[in-house]
Protein backbone atom coordinates (compact mmCIF):
# COMPACT_ATOMS: atom_id res chain seq x y z
CA UNK A 1 0.00 0.00 0.00
CA UNK A 2 2.37 2.33 0.82
CA UNK A 3 4.23 1.51 -2.22
CA UNK A 4 1.36 2.18 -4.12
CA UNK A 5 0.55 5.66 -2.63
CA UNK A 6 4.31 6.67 -3.22
CA UNK A 7 4.42 6.15 -6.81
CA UNK A 8 1.23 7.26 -7.56
CA UNK A 9 2.55 10.83 -5.55
CA UNK A 10 6.22 10.68 -7.70
CA UNK A 11 4.24 10.33 -10.71
CA UNK A 12 1.65 13.02 -10.17
CA UNK A 13 4.36 15.62 -9.08
CA UNK A 14 5.97 14.83 -12.33
CA UNK A 15 2.76 15.56 -14.64
CA UNK A 16 3.59 12.33 -15.77
CA UNK A 17 -0.31 10.93 -15.06
CA UNK A 18 -1.62 13.88 -16.89
CA UNK A 19 0.23 13.56 -19.90
CA UNK A 20 -0.82 9.67 -20.46
CA UNK A 21 -4.44 10.69 -19.56
CA UNK A 22 -6.46 11.95 -22.59
CA UNK A 23 -9.88 11.29 -22.02
CA UNK A 24 -11.90 12.09 -19.26
CA UNK A 25 -14.82 9.88 -17.50
CA UNK A 26 -18.24 10.07 -19.05
CA UNK A 27 -20.92 11.49 -17.17
CA UNK A 28 -24.49 13.47 -16.70
CA UNK A 29 -25.36 16.56 -15.43
CA UNK A 30 -28.32 17.29 -12.86
CA UNK A 31 -30.55 19.87 -12.34
CA UNK A 32 -28.02 21.25 -10.24
CA UNK A 33 -24.80 21.52 -11.91
CA UNK A 34 -23.14 18.51 -10.91
CA UNK A 35 -21.47 15.90 -13.41
CA UNK A 36 -22.64 12.41 -12.07
CA UNK A 37 -19.92 9.77 -12.63
CA UNK A 38 -20.63 6.07 -12.85
CA UNK A 39 -17.46 3.88 -12.67
CA UNK A 40 -18.25 0.45 -14.32
CA UNK A 41 -15.26 -0.78 -15.71
CA UNK A 42 -11.81 -1.93 -13.74
CA UNK A 43 -8.77 0.09 -13.64
CA UNK A 44 -5.61 0.51 -11.37
CA UNK A 45 -5.67 3.39 -9.12
CA UNK A 46 -2.81 5.01 -11.12
CA UNK A 47 -5.24 5.61 -14.39
CA UNK A 48 -8.51 6.14 -12.52
CA UNK A 49 -6.45 9.11 -10.69
CA UNK A 50 -5.31 10.86 -13.75
CA UNK A 51 -8.52 10.49 -15.39
CA UNK A 52 -10.67 11.51 -12.34
CA UNK A 53 -8.17 14.90 -12.42
CA UNK A 54 -8.33 15.56 -15.62
CA UNK A 55 -12.42 15.46 -15.64
CA UNK A 56 -12.56 17.72 -12.85
CA UNK A 57 -10.37 20.01 -13.94
CA UNK A 58 -12.48 19.77 -17.14
CA UNK A 59 -16.03 20.12 -15.76
CA UNK A 60 -14.85 22.97 -12.77
CA UNK A 61 -13.90 24.80 -15.79
CA UNK A 62 -17.22 24.39 -17.61
CA UNK A 63 -18.89 25.65 -14.81
CA UNK A 64 -20.01 22.52 -12.88
CA UNK A 65 -20.31 22.40 -9.72
CA UNK A 66 -19.67 19.13 -7.54
CA UNK A 67 -19.06 15.31 -8.58
CA UNK A 68 -21.03 12.92 -7.74
CA UNK A 69 -19.00 9.01 -8.31
CA UNK A 70 -21.05 6.00 -8.07
CA UNK A 71 -17.94 3.47 -7.35
CA UNK A 72 -19.51 -0.48 -7.16
CA UNK A 73 -18.15 -2.94 -4.63
CA UNK A 74 -16.16 -4.84 -7.00
CA UNK A 75 -13.95 -1.30 -7.87
CA UNK A 76 -13.36 -1.17 -3.93
CA UNK A 77 -9.83 -0.72 -5.17
CA UNK A 78 -10.48 2.81 -5.98
CA UNK A 79 -12.07 3.90 -3.11
CA UNK A 80 -8.68 5.02 -1.27
CA UNK A 81 -7.53 7.03 -4.17
CA UNK A 82 -10.30 9.07 -4.41
CA UNK A 83 -10.61 10.06 -0.99
CA UNK A 84 -6.83 10.74 -0.26
CA UNK A 85 -5.77 12.21 -3.93
CA UNK A 86 -9.10 13.63 -5.24
CA UNK A 87 -10.93 14.76 -1.76
CA UNK A 88 -14.24 12.57 -2.23
CA UNK A 89 -16.42 12.42 0.65
CA UNK A 90 -18.60 9.24 1.71
CA UNK A 91 -22.10 10.34 0.84
CA UNK A 92 -24.20 6.88 1.33
CA UNK A 93 -23.69 3.31 0.36
CA UNK A 94 -25.74 -0.23 -0.73
CA UNK A 95 -24.09 -3.55 -0.18
CA UNK A 96 -22.90 -3.68 -3.81
CA UNK A 97 -21.84 0.31 -4.29
CA UNK A 98 -20.61 3.08 -2.54
CA UNK A 99 -21.70 7.22 -3.48
CA UNK A 100 -19.00 9.46 -3.21
CA UNK A 101 -18.85 13.33 -3.69
CA UNK A 102 -16.90 16.11 -4.71
CA UNK A 103 -17.19 19.82 -3.97
CA UNK A 104 -14.74 22.75 -4.48
CA UNK A 105 -14.31 25.18 -1.68
CA UNK A 106 -17.79 26.45 -2.02
CA UNK A 107 -20.19 26.27 0.65
CA UNK A 108 -21.47 22.91 1.34
CA UNK A 109 -25.24 22.26 -0.09
CA UNK A 110 -24.61 18.71 -0.66
CA UNK A 111 -28.51 17.19 -0.80
CA UNK A 112 -28.77 15.12 3.01
CA UNK A 113 -28.49 11.06 2.48
CA UNK A 114 -31.73 8.85 3.39
CA UNK A 115 -32.03 9.92 7.08
CA UNK A 116 -34.83 8.08 7.91
CA UNK A 117 -35.98 4.51 8.33
CA UNK A 118 -39.52 3.50 8.44
CA UNK A 119 -41.21 1.33 10.17
CA UNK A 120 -45.04 -0.22 10.76
CA UNK A 121 -47.29 -1.69 13.46
CA UNK A 122 -50.23 -3.51 12.64
CA UNK A 123 -53.47 -3.12 14.57
CA UNK A 124 -55.73 -6.07 13.35
CA UNK A 125 -59.30 -6.62 15.30
CA UNK A 126 -61.61 -9.42 14.11
CA UNK A 127 -65.23 -9.75 15.06
CA UNK A 128 -64.85 -10.68 18.53
CA UNK A 129 -63.06 -7.34 19.35
CA UNK A 130 -59.62 -9.66 19.18
CA UNK A 131 -56.61 -7.97 18.56
CA UNK A 132 -53.39 -9.70 16.59
CA UNK A 133 -50.41 -9.83 18.88
CA UNK A 134 -47.11 -11.47 18.67
CA UNK A 135 -43.95 -12.77 20.72
CA UNK A 136 -40.62 -11.93 19.26
CA UNK A 137 -37.68 -14.25 19.81
CA UNK A 138 -35.08 -11.13 18.86
CA UNK A 139 -34.46 -7.41 19.42
CA UNK A 140 -35.87 -5.14 22.43
CA UNK A 141 -38.31 -7.49 23.16
CA UNK A 142 -36.59 -10.56 23.54
CA UNK A 143 -37.17 -12.95 26.94
CA UNK A 144 -40.03 -10.11 27.83
CA UNK A 145 -43.27 -12.04 27.87
CA UNK A 146 -45.11 -8.83 26.28
CA UNK A 147 -47.78 -9.32 23.77
CA UNK A 148 -47.04 -6.69 21.10
CA UNK A 149 -48.67 -5.71 18.12
CA UNK A 150 -46.64 -6.95 14.76
CA UNK A 151 -44.14 -4.88 13.17
CA UNK A 152 -41.63 -4.52 10.95
CA UNK A 153 -39.55 -2.35 8.67
CA UNK A 154 -40.67 -1.06 5.48
CA UNK A 155 -38.29 -1.69 2.34
CA UNK A 156 -37.01 0.98 0.13
CA UNK A 157 -40.16 1.21 -2.58
CA UNK A 158 -42.57 -0.54 -0.38
CA UNK A 159 -45.69 1.25 -0.06
CA UNK A 160 -46.31 1.63 4.29
CA UNK A 161 -49.78 -0.18 3.29
CA UNK A 162 -48.46 -2.80 2.03
CA UNK A 163 -45.58 -3.52 4.19
CA UNK A 164 -48.51 -3.79 7.21
CA UNK A 165 -50.38 -6.24 4.82
CA UNK A 166 -47.00 -8.15 4.32
CA UNK A 167 -45.59 -8.26 8.23
CA UNK A 168 -48.97 -9.60 9.09
CA UNK A 169 -49.14 -12.44 6.88
CA UNK A 170 -45.05 -13.24 7.23
CA UNK A 171 -45.04 -12.93 11.35
CA UNK A 172 -48.83 -14.86 12.04
CA UNK A 173 -50.21 -16.23 8.32
CA UNK A 174 -53.05 -13.99 8.35
CA UNK A 175 -54.36 -12.34 5.69
CA UNK A 176 -55.39 -8.95 5.79
CA UNK A 177 -56.42 -5.38 3.89
CA UNK A 178 -54.77 -2.04 4.83
CA UNK A 179 -57.54 -0.07 6.58
CA UNK A 180 -56.32 3.26 8.00
CA UNK A 181 -53.50 4.68 9.22
CA UNK A 182 -53.91 5.71 12.82
CA UNK A 183 -51.31 7.87 14.14
CA UNK A 184 -47.39 7.86 13.72
CA UNK A 185 -44.14 8.58 15.90
CA UNK A 186 -41.00 10.51 14.86
CA UNK A 187 -37.95 9.35 16.86
CA UNK A 188 -34.45 10.55 16.60
CA UNK A 189 -31.07 8.48 17.03
CA UNK A 190 -32.62 4.91 16.58
CA UNK A 191 -30.63 3.10 14.04
CA UNK A 192 -26.93 3.71 13.04
CA UNK A 193 -27.80 7.30 14.71
CA UNK A 194 -30.69 7.82 12.27
CA UNK A 195 -33.96 9.17 12.41
CA UNK A 196 -37.57 6.83 12.53
CA UNK A 197 -40.90 6.78 11.51
CA UNK A 198 -43.50 4.58 12.84
CA UNK A 199 -46.82 4.37 11.60
CA UNK A 200 -49.55 2.60 13.18
CA UNK A 201 -51.98 1.02 10.70
CA UNK A 202 -55.15 -0.80 10.63
CA UNK A 203 -55.94 -3.49 9.36
CA UNK A 204 -59.34 -5.80 8.44
CA UNK A 205 -57.88 -9.87 8.72
CA UNK A 206 -59.79 -11.43 5.65
CA UNK A 207 -58.37 -15.41 7.33
CA UNK A 208 -58.23 -15.75 11.06
CA UNK A 209 -55.81 -18.94 11.33
CA UNK A 210 -52.80 -18.35 13.07
CA UNK A 211 -49.60 -19.66 11.38
CA UNK A 212 -46.85 -18.38 13.02
CA UNK A 213 -43.17 -17.74 11.71
CA UNK A 214 -40.70 -20.11 13.26
CA UNK A 215 -37.58 -18.18 13.05
CA UNK A 216 -38.48 -14.56 14.38
CA UNK A 217 -41.82 -14.84 16.49
CA UNK A 218 -41.66 -16.91 19.78
CA UNK A 219 -46.19 -16.81 19.70
CA UNK A 220 -48.57 -15.49 18.03
CA UNK A 221 -52.22 -14.93 19.00
CA UNK A 222 -56.00 -13.65 18.87
CA UNK A 223 -56.16 -11.38 22.80
CA UNK A 224 -58.85 -9.17 23.67
CA UNK A 225 -58.28 -5.35 22.97
CA UNK A 226 -58.31 -4.62 26.42
CA UNK A 227 -56.33 -7.42 27.94
CA UNK A 228 -53.77 -6.08 25.54
CA UNK A 229 -54.13 -2.68 26.50
CA UNK A 230 -53.56 -3.90 30.22
CA UNK A 231 -50.00 -5.43 29.77
CA UNK A 232 -47.47 -3.29 32.22
CA UNK A 233 -45.47 -2.39 29.28
CA UNK A 234 -48.48 -0.52 27.72
CA UNK A 235 -49.65 0.86 30.88
CA UNK A 236 -46.71 2.06 31.99
CA UNK A 237 -45.37 3.95 28.59
CA UNK A 238 -46.57 7.08 28.00
CA UNK A 239 -46.03 6.44 23.46
CA UNK A 240 -47.52 2.66 23.57
CA UNK A 241 -50.29 3.75 26.12
CA UNK A 242 -51.64 6.23 23.97
CA UNK A 243 -51.79 4.33 21.09
CA UNK A 244 -53.45 1.40 22.66
CA UNK A 245 -56.04 4.11 23.52
CA UNK A 246 -56.26 5.31 20.11
CA UNK A 247 -56.77 2.01 18.83
CA UNK A 248 -59.61 1.13 21.63
CA UNK A 249 -61.51 4.67 20.47
CA UNK A 250 -60.89 2.99 16.53
CA UNK A 251 -62.62 -0.50 17.03
CA UNK A 252 -65.46 1.80 18.96
CA UNK A 253 -65.51 4.02 15.76
CA UNK A 254 -64.28 6.86 17.54
CA UNK A 255 -61.30 7.99 15.64
CA UNK A 256 -60.93 9.01 12.30
CA UNK A 257 -57.16 8.79 10.49
CA UNK A 258 -55.80 9.17 7.09
CA UNK A 259 -56.82 7.13 4.75
CA UNK A 260 -54.91 6.17 1.24
CA UNK A 261 -55.48 7.50 -2.00
CA UNK A 262 -53.44 6.00 -5.38
CA UNK A 263 -52.45 9.07 -7.56
CA UNK A 264 -50.36 11.30 -9.63
CA UNK A 265 -48.03 12.81 -8.60
CA UNK A 266 -46.88 16.16 -9.87
CA UNK A 267 -44.33 16.48 -12.66
CA UNK A 268 -43.33 12.68 -12.78
CA UNK A 269 -46.62 11.10 -13.21
CA UNK A 270 -45.58 8.74 -10.97
CA UNK A 271 -48.30 6.84 -9.26
CA UNK A 272 -47.77 7.31 -5.33
CA UNK A 273 -50.21 7.31 -2.57
CA UNK A 274 -51.83 10.50 -0.46
CA UNK A 275 -52.75 9.91 2.82
CA UNK A 276 -55.16 12.21 4.60
CA UNK A 277 -58.32 11.95 6.57
CA UNK A 278 -61.15 11.57 3.38
CA UNK A 279 -63.80 11.10 5.56
CA UNK A 280 -63.59 14.37 7.90
CA UNK A 281 -63.18 16.10 4.35
CA UNK A 282 -65.80 14.63 2.56
CA UNK A 283 -68.35 15.16 5.09
CA UNK A 284 -68.59 18.88 5.48
CA UNK A 285 -68.88 19.02 1.90
CA UNK A 286 -71.78 17.26 1.40
CA UNK B 1 -2.06 -1.86 -6.09
CA UNK B 2 -1.36 -5.28 -7.70
CA UNK B 3 1.88 -5.76 -5.72
CA UNK B 4 0.00 -5.39 -2.34
CA UNK B 5 -2.39 -7.96 -3.10
CA UNK B 6 -0.25 -10.13 -4.27
CA UNK B 7 1.67 -9.85 -1.22
CA UNK B 8 -1.09 -10.39 1.33
CA UNK B 9 -2.12 -13.55 -1.02
CA UNK B 10 1.27 -14.73 -0.51
CA UNK B 11 1.64 -14.15 3.39
CA UNK B 12 -2.27 -16.01 3.83
CA UNK B 13 -1.82 -19.21 1.76
CA UNK B 14 1.85 -19.43 4.28
CA UNK B 15 0.14 -18.63 7.02
CA UNK B 16 2.52 -15.78 8.19
CA UNK B 17 0.03 -13.56 9.10
CA UNK B 18 -1.74 -15.68 11.42
CA UNK B 19 1.09 -16.42 13.32
CA UNK B 20 2.17 -12.38 13.39
CA UNK B 21 -1.11 -11.90 14.80
CA UNK B 22 -2.02 -12.55 18.05
CA UNK B 23 -4.93 -9.94 18.60
CA UNK B 24 -8.14 -9.40 17.70
CA UNK B 25 -10.20 -6.57 17.33
CA UNK B 26 -12.27 -5.06 20.71
CA UNK B 27 -16.13 -5.27 19.92
CA UNK B 28 -19.58 -4.86 21.84
CA UNK B 29 -22.09 -7.67 21.23
CA UNK B 30 -25.51 -6.51 20.02
CA UNK B 31 -29.09 -7.81 21.04
CA UNK B 32 -28.58 -9.84 17.38
CA UNK B 33 -25.94 -12.02 18.42
CA UNK B 34 -23.78 -9.34 15.76
CA UNK B 35 -20.21 -8.09 17.24
CA UNK B 36 -19.53 -4.45 16.56
CA UNK B 37 -16.27 -2.69 15.28
CA UNK B 38 -15.26 0.57 15.08
CA UNK B 39 -11.67 1.21 13.51
CA UNK B 40 -10.15 3.95 15.28
CA UNK B 41 -6.39 3.76 14.70
CA UNK B 42 -4.60 3.82 11.42
CA UNK B 43 -3.14 0.31 10.11
CA UNK B 44 -1.39 -1.29 7.10
CA UNK B 45 -3.27 -3.42 4.95
CA UNK B 46 -1.67 -6.49 5.99
CA UNK B 47 -2.17 -6.18 9.56
CA UNK B 48 -5.81 -5.29 9.21
CA UNK B 49 -6.52 -8.53 7.37
CA UNK B 50 -4.89 -10.71 9.77
CA UNK B 51 -6.50 -9.43 13.17
CA UNK B 52 -9.91 -8.97 10.71
CA UNK B 53 -9.71 -12.94 10.06
CA UNK B 54 -8.26 -13.92 13.76
CA UNK B 55 -10.83 -11.80 15.39
CA UNK B 56 -14.47 -13.40 12.84
CA UNK B 57 -13.02 -16.51 13.22
CA UNK B 58 -13.01 -16.53 17.42
CA UNK B 59 -16.67 -14.64 17.53
CA UNK B 60 -17.35 -17.58 15.23
CA UNK B 61 -16.70 -20.16 17.49
CA UNK B 62 -18.18 -18.13 20.46
CA UNK B 63 -21.64 -18.31 18.14
CA UNK B 64 -21.95 -14.52 17.03
CA UNK B 65 -23.40 -14.65 13.84
CA UNK B 66 -21.78 -11.45 12.10
CA UNK B 67 -20.12 -8.41 12.04
CA UNK B 68 -20.87 -4.40 11.36
CA UNK B 69 -17.30 -2.52 10.92
CA UNK B 70 -17.27 1.03 11.50
CA UNK B 71 -14.47 2.54 8.99
CA UNK B 72 -14.00 6.43 9.54
CA UNK B 73 -12.54 7.81 6.02
CA UNK B 74 -9.10 8.94 7.07
CA UNK B 75 -9.02 4.50 7.05
CA UNK B 76 -10.25 4.40 3.44
CA UNK B 77 -7.14 2.69 2.82
CA UNK B 78 -8.64 -0.57 4.42
CA UNK B 79 -12.02 -0.72 2.71
CA UNK B 80 -10.49 -2.91 -0.10
CA UNK B 81 -8.82 -5.37 2.23
CA UNK B 82 -12.27 -5.97 3.86
CA UNK B 83 -14.28 -6.31 0.62
CA UNK B 84 -11.58 -8.27 -0.97
CA UNK B 85 -10.10 -10.55 1.74
CA UNK B 86 -12.51 -11.01 4.17
CA UNK B 87 -16.05 -10.70 2.12
CA UNK B 88 -17.51 -7.43 3.87
CA UNK B 89 -20.49 -5.40 2.34
CA UNK B 90 -21.09 -1.94 2.33
CA UNK B 91 -24.15 -0.98 4.60
CA UNK B 92 -24.57 2.41 4.76
CA UNK B 93 -22.03 5.78 4.48
CA UNK B 94 -22.20 9.16 5.70
CA UNK B 95 -19.43 11.49 4.70
CA UNK B 96 -16.97 10.91 7.50
CA UNK B 97 -17.27 7.07 7.53
CA UNK B 98 -18.72 3.91 6.17
CA UNK B 99 -20.31 1.04 8.11
CA UNK B 100 -19.35 -2.42 6.45
CA UNK B 101 -20.74 -5.84 7.42
CA UNK B 102 -19.68 -9.42 7.09
CA UNK B 103 -22.21 -12.66 7.85
CA UNK B 104 -21.29 -15.93 7.46
CA UNK B 105 -23.31 -18.41 4.63
CA UNK B 106 -26.66 -17.78 6.27
CA UNK B 107 -29.95 -16.30 5.14
CA UNK B 108 -29.37 -12.59 4.93
CA UNK B 109 -31.13 -11.44 8.16
CA UNK B 110 -29.02 -8.04 7.94
CA UNK B 111 -31.69 -4.98 8.80
CA UNK B 112 -31.90 -2.27 5.93
CA UNK B 113 -30.47 0.90 5.65
CA UNK B 114 -32.11 3.94 6.31
CA UNK B 115 -34.57 3.81 3.39
CA UNK B 116 -36.39 7.10 2.80
CA UNK B 117 -35.38 10.88 2.76
CA UNK B 118 -37.93 13.25 4.52
CA UNK B 119 -39.25 16.40 2.97
CA UNK B 120 -41.93 18.65 4.30
CA UNK B 121 -44.16 21.40 2.67
CA UNK B 122 -45.61 24.07 4.87
CA UNK B 123 -49.14 26.00 4.49
CA UNK B 124 -48.70 28.78 6.01
CA UNK B 125 -51.84 31.31 6.40
CA UNK B 126 -52.72 34.79 7.35
CA UNK B 127 -55.34 36.28 8.38
CA UNK B 128 -56.67 37.50 4.67
CA UNK B 129 -57.02 33.95 3.83
CA UNK B 130 -53.46 34.52 2.04
CA UNK B 131 -50.93 31.90 1.14
CA UNK B 132 -47.37 32.02 1.52
CA UNK B 133 -45.62 30.68 -1.79
CA UNK B 134 -42.15 30.95 -3.27
CA UNK B 135 -40.42 30.45 -7.05
CA UNK B 136 -37.02 28.71 -6.44
CA UNK B 137 -34.19 29.10 -8.18
CA UNK B 138 -32.88 25.67 -8.77
CA UNK B 139 -34.28 22.34 -8.80
CA UNK B 140 -37.31 20.83 -10.80
CA UNK B 141 -39.29 24.32 -10.83
CA UNK B 142 -36.36 26.25 -11.95
CA UNK B 143 -37.71 28.64 -14.75
CA UNK B 144 -40.95 27.49 -14.87
CA UNK B 145 -42.76 30.29 -13.08
CA UNK B 146 -44.64 27.99 -10.81
CA UNK B 147 -45.22 29.90 -7.08
CA UNK B 148 -45.27 26.68 -4.89
CA UNK B 149 -45.59 26.38 -1.03
CA UNK B 150 -42.00 26.10 0.83
CA UNK B 151 -40.75 22.88 1.21
CA UNK B 152 -37.86 21.41 2.25
CA UNK B 153 -35.74 18.54 3.37
CA UNK B 154 -36.06 17.37 7.06
CA UNK B 155 -32.75 16.79 8.38
CA UNK B 156 -31.34 13.89 10.48
CA UNK B 157 -32.69 14.30 13.89
CA UNK B 158 -34.83 16.91 13.22
CA UNK B 159 -38.65 17.22 13.89
CA UNK B 160 -41.28 17.33 11.01
CA UNK B 161 -42.73 19.76 12.84
CA UNK B 162 -39.29 21.75 13.47
CA UNK B 163 -38.22 21.44 9.95
CA UNK B 164 -41.88 23.17 8.61
CA UNK B 165 -41.20 26.40 10.59
CA UNK B 166 -37.45 26.14 9.65
CA UNK B 167 -37.91 25.74 6.39
CA UNK B 168 -40.46 28.97 6.38
CA UNK B 169 -37.90 31.26 7.92
CA UNK B 170 -35.03 30.58 5.75
CA UNK B 171 -36.82 30.98 2.56
CA UNK B 172 -38.82 33.70 3.49
CA UNK B 173 -37.94 35.44 6.70
CA UNK B 174 -41.43 34.53 8.26
CA UNK B 175 -41.91 32.91 11.47
CA UNK B 176 -44.27 30.56 12.50
CA UNK B 177 -45.55 27.49 15.08
CA UNK B 178 -46.83 24.59 13.81
CA UNK B 179 -50.55 24.17 13.39
CA UNK B 180 -51.49 20.35 12.11
CA UNK B 181 -50.25 17.60 9.81
CA UNK B 182 -52.90 17.70 6.75
CA UNK B 183 -51.54 15.40 4.59
CA UNK B 184 -49.11 12.88 3.24
CA UNK B 185 -47.33 11.52 0.49
CA UNK B 186 -45.21 8.51 0.33
CA UNK B 187 -43.16 7.87 -2.99
CA UNK B 188 -40.20 5.56 -4.55
CA UNK B 189 -36.90 5.93 -6.75
CA UNK B 190 -36.51 9.69 -6.33
CA UNK B 191 -33.46 10.72 -4.89
CA UNK B 192 -30.55 7.78 -5.28
CA UNK B 193 -33.61 5.41 -5.75
CA UNK B 194 -34.51 6.28 -2.31
CA UNK B 195 -38.13 6.28 -0.75
CA UNK B 196 -39.65 9.73 -0.01
CA UNK B 197 -42.16 10.62 2.43
CA UNK B 198 -43.14 14.31 2.23
CA UNK B 199 -45.49 15.44 5.08
CA UNK B 200 -47.99 18.83 4.42
CA UNK B 201 -48.09 20.85 7.56
CA UNK B 202 -50.15 23.44 8.48
CA UNK B 203 -48.39 26.80 10.03
CA UNK B 204 -49.52 29.63 11.89
CA UNK B 205 -47.76 33.11 10.84
CA UNK B 206 -46.51 34.89 13.60
CA UNK B 207 -44.75 37.43 11.34
CA UNK B 208 -45.67 38.83 7.77
CA UNK B 209 -43.31 40.54 6.32
CA UNK B 210 -41.05 38.58 3.84
CA UNK B 211 -37.73 38.71 3.37
CA UNK B 212 -36.47 36.28 1.00
CA UNK B 213 -33.38 34.01 1.04
CA UNK B 214 -31.19 35.32 -2.07
CA UNK B 215 -29.90 31.93 -2.68
CA UNK B 216 -32.26 29.48 -3.18
CA UNK B 217 -35.73 31.85 -3.80
CA UNK B 218 -36.07 33.46 -7.08
CA UNK B 219 -39.47 35.03 -5.06
CA UNK B 220 -41.88 34.94 -2.63
CA UNK B 221 -45.07 36.54 -1.72
CA UNK B 222 -48.66 36.20 0.24
CA UNK B 223 -51.11 35.18 -2.80
CA UNK B 224 -54.91 34.81 -2.26
CA UNK B 225 -55.16 30.64 -1.32
CA UNK B 226 -57.51 30.26 -4.43
CA UNK B 227 -55.42 31.94 -6.75
CA UNK B 228 -52.50 29.47 -5.71
CA UNK B 229 -54.39 26.52 -6.63
CA UNK B 230 -55.52 27.37 -9.51
CA UNK B 231 -52.29 27.70 -11.28
CA UNK B 232 -52.26 25.18 -14.12
CA UNK B 233 -49.13 23.12 -12.50
CA UNK B 234 -52.13 22.92 -9.45
CA UNK B 235 -54.94 21.65 -11.41
CA UNK B 236 -52.93 19.65 -13.75
CA UNK B 237 -51.85 17.34 -11.58
CA UNK B 238 -54.08 15.29 -9.73
CA UNK B 239 -51.60 14.84 -6.19
CA UNK B 240 -50.66 18.83 -6.15
CA UNK B 241 -54.89 19.43 -6.58
CA UNK B 242 -56.18 17.11 -3.99
CA UNK B 243 -53.54 19.06 -1.33
CA UNK B 244 -54.87 22.11 -2.43
CA UNK B 245 -57.89 21.23 -1.78
CA UNK B 246 -57.42 19.81 1.62
CA UNK B 247 -55.67 23.13 2.28
CA UNK B 248 -58.95 25.11 0.99
CA UNK B 249 -61.02 22.98 3.19
CA UNK B 250 -58.76 23.62 5.88
CA UNK B 251 -58.78 27.12 5.46
CA UNK B 252 -62.22 26.65 6.07
CA UNK B 253 -62.33 25.04 8.79
CA UNK B 254 -63.69 21.55 7.07
CA UNK B 255 -60.85 19.43 7.39
CA UNK B 256 -58.92 17.86 10.75
CA UNK B 257 -55.69 16.24 10.42
CA UNK B 258 -53.00 15.19 12.72
CA UNK B 259 -51.91 16.84 15.69
CA UNK B 260 -48.28 16.92 17.59
CA UNK B 261 -47.65 15.76 20.67
CA UNK B 262 -44.74 14.81 22.71
CA UNK B 263 -44.51 11.54 24.54
CA UNK B 264 -42.09 9.43 26.46
CA UNK B 265 -41.50 6.56 23.74
CA UNK B 266 -40.80 3.23 25.43
CA UNK B 267 -38.41 1.43 27.00
CA UNK B 268 -35.50 4.16 25.89
CA UNK B 269 -37.86 6.73 27.95
CA UNK B 270 -36.72 9.06 24.88
CA UNK B 271 -39.15 11.89 23.68
CA UNK B 272 -40.61 11.93 20.27
CA UNK B 273 -43.65 13.39 18.94
CA UNK B 274 -46.40 11.15 18.49
CA UNK B 275 -48.93 12.61 15.75
CA UNK B 276 -52.91 11.39 15.56
CA UNK B 277 -56.44 13.07 15.03
CA UNK B 278 -56.44 14.69 18.32
CA UNK B 279 -59.70 16.54 17.79
CA UNK B 280 -61.69 13.53 16.39
CA UNK B 281 -59.66 11.18 19.08
CA UNK B 282 -61.47 13.59 22.04
CA UNK B 283 -64.63 14.59 20.88
CA UNK B 284 -66.46 11.73 21.26
CA UNK B 285 -65.71 11.30 24.29
CA UNK B 286 -66.95 14.38 25.79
Amino acid sequence: MVIMEEEIKRQLQNGVMEQNSRVIFEADEDAYDGMNVHIKESMDSNHFVAMLRASISQWTKQGNRGVWMKLPIEHANLVNAAVRYEGFWYHHAEPTYLMLYWIPQTPNTIPANASHRVGIGALVINDNGEVLVVQEKNGAFRGTGVWKLPTGVVDEGEDICDAAVREVREEAGIKAEFVELLAFRQSHKSFFGKSDLFFVCMLKPLSYKIQKQDSEIEGAQWMPMEEYAAQPFVKNHEMFNKIAEICLAKKDNKYSGFSKVLMTSGFSAKRSYLYFNRKQFTLPEN
